[in-house]
C-alpha cells in the first residue's frame, strides 16, 4: 500500500511503552528519535517489537514550523 | 517557548511552495527531508526563507507506524 | 507496507478538486462519500484519477464521535 | 449543532473500551466498523453506550489516501 | 448534533479569507482569535459570515501546551 | 522558540489528569477552559502544575468551526 502522507521515514523501533490502551513507540530515524502515540491495538497487529524495522508516517498538515 | 509536542527535530529550510492560502515548507532534517503544510501568514510571521534554519514540530498523536 | 491507522476504507474515488497547493479527493465507499484534503503532490504520485480505486486511512485520534 | 467537518457518518455503536484516560469508541457505519480514540470523559458526557446511534466525524485534512 | 470535541468555543466570525480550496475563518472569542483552516465547501454549507455567529472546535488530543 | 500554529493561547493551568501514559491538562484562557491531551512525559518535562502559567497551542488545520 502506497499513501498519500509526504512523510514516511524508515528506522528502527527503540522503544514501546503500553498504556491502558495507547502506547508510545520510538523510533530511531538516523540519529533522530521520532515517537508516536497509537493504539495498543495497532502495536499488536503489526507485531512491533523493539529492535524491529519500522516507518513513521506523518501527513504534512500534521507537521508545524517553528524557528529560534 | 518550550511546546509539549514530543518531535522537534532541527534542520534547514530547503523549500517554500506558496498557494492560495497554504504554503508547503520542507525542512532538510540530517538528510531526511520533512514537508510541513501551514499557512502562508506563518510563512510570513516567521519570515521562514529558503537556507534558514528551522525546526519541523510535530505531536506524538499524529504520528502513525507502518512496517513493510 | 502496513499502516497503525485504525481505519483503512477501500473505496472508488468519485473526485477530485486541485486547488492551488492542497486537493480535496472523494471516495465512495460502499455509499458513503469520504473527503480527503491531501497535497497536489500526492494526487500526482499516486496517480489517483476519478473511477480509480483507493483507501481512505484516518488514525483513530482523529476520529470524533456525536450524537443527535 | 452543524460542523464544518467534511465527513460525517450514521452508525450504531458496537465496541466501547476505556483506559485510564483515553477511550476507543468503535462505530458500525453501513458494515465498516470506524475506531474513534477519545476521552472518557466524552464518552460519558455524551451517554454513549454500545447498541447506540453515533455518528463517526473527520475533518477532511486528517484524511489520507492510500493505493494499493 | 452533540459532538465529543471536548474544545467548543462560542463567538462572533471577524474574518473568511478563501483560498483556491481552503478559507480560514478567524472567530473572535471573548477577546481571543482563533484561526481555523477549513475547506471552501464548509464556509458555503453553513453560510459562514462575517459578523455571524460560531463556535470553533477543536479535539482535546489536537492541543499541545508551551510553557515560556 | 516561536511556532508557525496560529493559535497560541495564554492562561492559567488549572487541572491535570493523569493517565497510564497520557495527561489531559486544562487551561484556563480568560474564562474559557481548554483541554489538551499530552503525554505524561511532557508533563513531567515541561514541570507543569496547577496554578502555573501555560499556553494552549493548536494549528489552524485542526479547528473546525460549527453554527447552532
Amino acid at each position: 500500500m502506497k499513501i498519500s502522507a509526504r512523510n514516511q521515514f524508515h528506522g528502527k523501533i527503540v522503544g514501546i511503552e503500553k498504556g491502558a490502551t495507547t502506547a508510545h513507540v520510538r523510533i530511531d530515524i538516523g540519529g533522530t528519535i521520532v515517537t508516536a502515540s497509537i493504539t495498543n491495538n495497532s502495536v499488536e497487529e503489526l507485531k512491533l517489537a523493539v529492535g524491529g524495522s519500522a516507518y513513521a508516517v506523518v501527513k504534512a498538515s500534521d507537521v508545524m514550523v517553528a524557528v529560534d
